[in-house]
């Protein structure tokens, strides 16, 4: 099992300095055009929760489609978009959260979710989980609830996983950044 | 087939007058959230090109994305996205398109796909083809060809097909909505 984690975190390419000085950027496009390093990553996720009474896999724009929407098949499953501000067309509910500089913010459709359902929340990445945080308000607001937030990458030094824990998530992630 | 594809189309909502007045939005959410639906043009599609010798599926942001990186999964094949500018952390092509107001342009990853390979390519929707055309010219600047150009949705009326088969490409949809 180590084996296979660390053959994905070798797969995972990082640039300095992107998108601005000092970030360390880790960048998946090198695992996921991998057709062994991709198809590892999703049998592994979707392994972790086959038996898990998962309902519907929710995806954070928009590298959490990519991965997402294919554990989303893998079990089954349907797939639900959470998208930046003006991308849904239909109706929506809207949660804004804070980055270094400025607001973002993250928007579900009102009829995504059936109430009461058990969801997967898929992202690539969680460095300091505002965006994650936001998602979760979302799913909440639509009285279903999320089963785990799931990632393929961790960045422990920006205690994003302390911050869910702390608001009663459960937090997955396949490999960890540290110190690097 | 027919029944799938009338199924899956039935799935497709349509909001009138998004993102601006005038246009019919076909709204794949509701498709996507459906496991049965999703489930069926994931199939579909991985069922058309299972034999097809493709190397690597490429998908434009970001609806894109969903559709192609469960096609990939399904066929055991590596993915690699398009994406707007400034998104891709690498070394990058860009190629840049005409909206109907304005420009935008589309991305890839210099070492995205192996010279020489096979590539099909993927988007939830084709309309003008704009977005598409600029793909194809990214795939082709890495020396790589473009198998087909594969959408769930089809819209004849804005001839979207015509511009990419007269520019040398295969064009396959499963579902078109024509003038409603």
């Amino acid at each position: 099992m180590q084996e296979k984690l660390d053959s994905i975190k070798e797969k995972i390419r990082t640039i300095p300095n992107f998108p601005k000085e000092g970030i360390m950027f880790r960048d998946i496009t090198t695992l996921l055009k991998d057709p062994e390093g991709f198809n590892e990553v999703i049998n592994l996720l979707a392994e972790r929760y086959k038996h898990s009474n998962i309902d519907v896999i929710a995806g954070i724009e928009s590298r959490g489609f990519i991965i997402g929407a294919a554990i989303a098949h893998k079990l089954g499953l349907g797939f639900v978009p959470l998208r930046k501000p003006g991308k849904l067309p239909y109706e929506t509910h809207k949660v804004e959260y804070s980055l270094e500089y400025g607001k973002d913010a993250l928007e579900i459709h009102k009829d995504a979710i059936t109430s009461g359902s058990s969801v997967l929340l898929i992202d690539d990445l969680v460095a300091t989980a505002g965006t994650c945080l936001a998602a979760v308000k979302l799913i909440e607001k639509l009285n279903a609830k999320v089963h785990e937030c799931a990632f393929v990458i961790e960045l422990p030094d920006l205690k994003g996983r302390e911050k869910l824990e702390n608001q009663g998530q459960k937090v997955f992630s396949l490999v960890k950044f540290e110190g690097e």
